[in-house]
């Protein structure tokens, strides 16, 4: 990748200069980006569907819409702290720190050409030499940093709780692995690069000592999904084109309608929950696939399942990748040529009140277990303006249904309420254009808090 | 990266094309690449140091002096089979298998868009529409093929095990996981694209039903070594630029000193391994990383550890990156700038009778152990002329006296022998240009079964 071109002359952002200490003027962190433009990565992805940088600062938190990387790096996070103080103190380093990340500055102003040397570094100095490749930093409270499964509030976010923030039910066919399920905080973090994002993890999870511990991770590389029009239909582990009817950006009015929290629903909500306006829901599932069963079963079985053609992806009733499915046609002994049971009709919107979800999933391959199988399979990710109605039923029907949950085994869950985004323009900045913490500096997610 | 680019138009060689059928007139699977010439991947790595498709065959395997990928899948298997004829035909498959992946083609000749429906597709269909990204695979044999650690000759193979092909000592501080040591077979996957690299390793897996199965794994991405000059010094984990002082494949008589294995091994061995001469060693080794340790020490240390700066990667004696180490001279109190237990100091030639290693490591990150650390480091991999002489004395000096092992544990092991390549134009080719595999097909590490 960017390695073999960059030898001579890195091409995009390098931290390696900004490391160094200030080139950038002061400038608002938002759709300017600390003044750097709007630079290419030297990626592939020199198109315009994927510039190297992304804002930080918006309407929106970056890494919903924003099209999707091909590298995740998800942690959940356990709050080790019952200070309410100290956890906002966290989310306030944490903003800062994505802040600069996003925008390709290492961690803080520390780093490994500007001492003081009996310090460590505030940066872990990986990607020092590495452009931001399209990183974005995506911010999710749980459930239980409102109220424990016991019942506790231990930061006074009780009367906060949103009612579609709900415990996710037991679906049939659930093998959810505790260590791989739930926790208080989430960061998704996305890149062109592996590297960008995991060192996006690791220097917030360091922000975090004292305050938050990590419960869970996941990487996942080749998105599953496609949430601009710009991008290829990609394939998941089943050698399958996925998400061809996902959501796209360029859709606005179907992803405000399915994707964003509307003013509606906090006035419709038991307890305050109007911090979330214009934030959205975020389902994550670990699910893992016998590939090594599915491998041995007939091109013939594996498209009646998932109810679209191998190759092209197109719906058995016809056409081509992006036919709608006609699911009333029939083939011979008047069976439908879309199989009750195929994925493609029990996921489609038709068949579910309308409801529709940005995905924004990656394959994962973890190793292999005891037995030598690959533990593979799809990470799901989706934002939905409601769990209850965009995602509890459809996988209810799916888990019930679905041919393909043979091959299927759900090992992980999370459910995460996700905060606008910050206004741009609203980051403290400093004289070398990087945002400052400071006791008062803005957060994601202040507005709970308030 | 290319999905972003591609969907117009696709770059490269794209496998959808040719999982269709023949486009390809007959050609050697050799330096022309079955006649579809050096096709860059579209991928950022448009330079020469890296295009789109490697040669299989060649004096030597590819995956070796290749200039690095930036993602690894290595698969270490057990054999299940105690039928030499059944191991053989294995191997046969897999070369046949290796020779079509690296060439942009699926891993058999029935893909999804071409039947029998009721049989499985020979390919898993998850890159249909990817390019080669650069794909290389490499096999190498385990000394448990030759012997069980009981002393069991189970293919007829003992009076072929090189003496060189030792079972590794224990190193000080070694901390292995049997787990992730050891196998009777290796196969590195590297690409530009992780997907490409896990399609090969679980299509090879696949082939090997009921002959092999997988007895450990190790993901990785961001290179940590250069193999050519024409690729920039990347960093590991720790920050630090890591392979800068590396044997480069623009060094051809240094890499035939220190990678191959010369015709005099085989003429000094107790038992008959001609058939490794043109070879090589590849050591791997899973070095895990206490990261949160590491991250809160001060640069001054990190730097003394390493010996070099964390910025530049200059040695601490002076000089820019590529400046050689001046192990003589001191500084306040007479001390070494570079220190004594610095592990630039211990792990360079200088001090290890002038041997030098071609590496081609990789970060890694497989998650977070129980209590929430990180579990990442190094997984490092070298390919030497003999590992008695360029491994072993080395690790035994780092393991005792490198500051650095404060930092690290040895928790997966392997070494295995290499077989060199497959002359070019020796494959059985098909009338669509694919190799083809016969009850005489050639394969790599023929010349041990002659």
């Amino acid at each position: 990748m960017t390695e073999e071109t960059s030898a001579a002359e890195p091409r995009g952002i390098s931290r390696r200069a900004l490391l160094g200490g200030g080139l950038l003027g002061a400038a608002a962190v938002g759709a300017a980006g600390f003044g750097l433009g709007r630079a290419t990565t030297g990626e592939a992805s020199a198109g315009a569907a994927t510039p190297g940088t992304f804002a930080f600062t918006g309407e929106h938190q970056a890494g919903i819409v924003t099209p999707a990387q091909d590298r995740l790096y998800l942690a959940a996070f356990d709050v080790t702290t019952n200070d309410r103080d100290d956890l906002v103190a966290l989310l306030q380093r944490w903003t800062t720190i994505a802040a600069r990340l996003t925008q390709g500055l290492a961690a803080g102003s520390y780093g490994p050409s500007s001492g003081p040397y009996d310090a460590p570094p505030d940066d872990t100095g990986e990607v020092a030499d590495l452009p931001p490749a399209g990183l974005t930093i995506t911010f999710g409270f749980g459930r239980s940093l409102f109220v424990t499964p016991d019942g506790t509030d231990r930061f006074g976010l009780a009367d906060r709780l949103p009612d579609a923030l709900v415990e996710l039910p037991h679906f049939p066919a659930d093998n959810l692995d505790p260590a791989r399920c739930d926790g208080d905080l989430v960061v998704q973090a996305c890149a062109d690069d592996p590297q960008v994002a995991v060192h996006a993890i690791r220097n917030l999870s360091r922000a975090a000592f004292g305050a938050a511990t990590i419960r869970w991770t996941q990487l996942g590389y080749g998105r599953t999904s496609s949430t601009s029009t710009a991008q290829r239909t990609p394939r998941n582990l089943f050698g399958f084109k996925d998400g061809t009817a996902n959501l796209k950006a360029e859709d606005p009015a179907h992803v405000a309608e399915h994707v964003w929290v509307p003013a509606a629903a906090a006035a419709a909500d038991s307890r305050d929950s109007a911090w979330l306006t214009g934030g959205s829901y975020l389902v994550a599932r670990r699910i893992r696939m016998t590939i090594e069963t599915w491998d041995r079963t007939s091109l013939r079985e594996q498209e009646a399942l998932v109810g679209r053609t191998k190759g092209e992806g197109a719906p058995l009733s016809g056409g081509t990748e992006f036919t709608e499915p006609d699911f009333a046609v029939t083939g011979r002994d008047d069976q439908p040529l879309v199989a009750m049971n195929s994925h493609v009709r029990l996921a489609h919107p038709t068949h579910n009140g309308g409801v529709r979800m940005l995905r924004r999933g990656y394959n994962f391959t973890d190793g292999n277990d005891a037995l030598g199988r690959l533990d593979a399979g799809l990470f799901f990710l989706a934002f939905v303006t409601d769990p209850r109605t965009h995602y509890i039923p459809m996988q209810n029907t799916l888990s019930r249904d679905d041919g393909l949950m043979e091959y299927l085994q759900h090992t992980g869950s999370g459910l995460f309420a996700v905060p606008p985004g910050l206004p741009d323009g609203s980051l403290v900045v400093g004289e070398d254009g990087t945002p400052i913490t400071t006791s008062a500096s803005p957060f994601v997610g202040q507005a709970l808090f308030a």
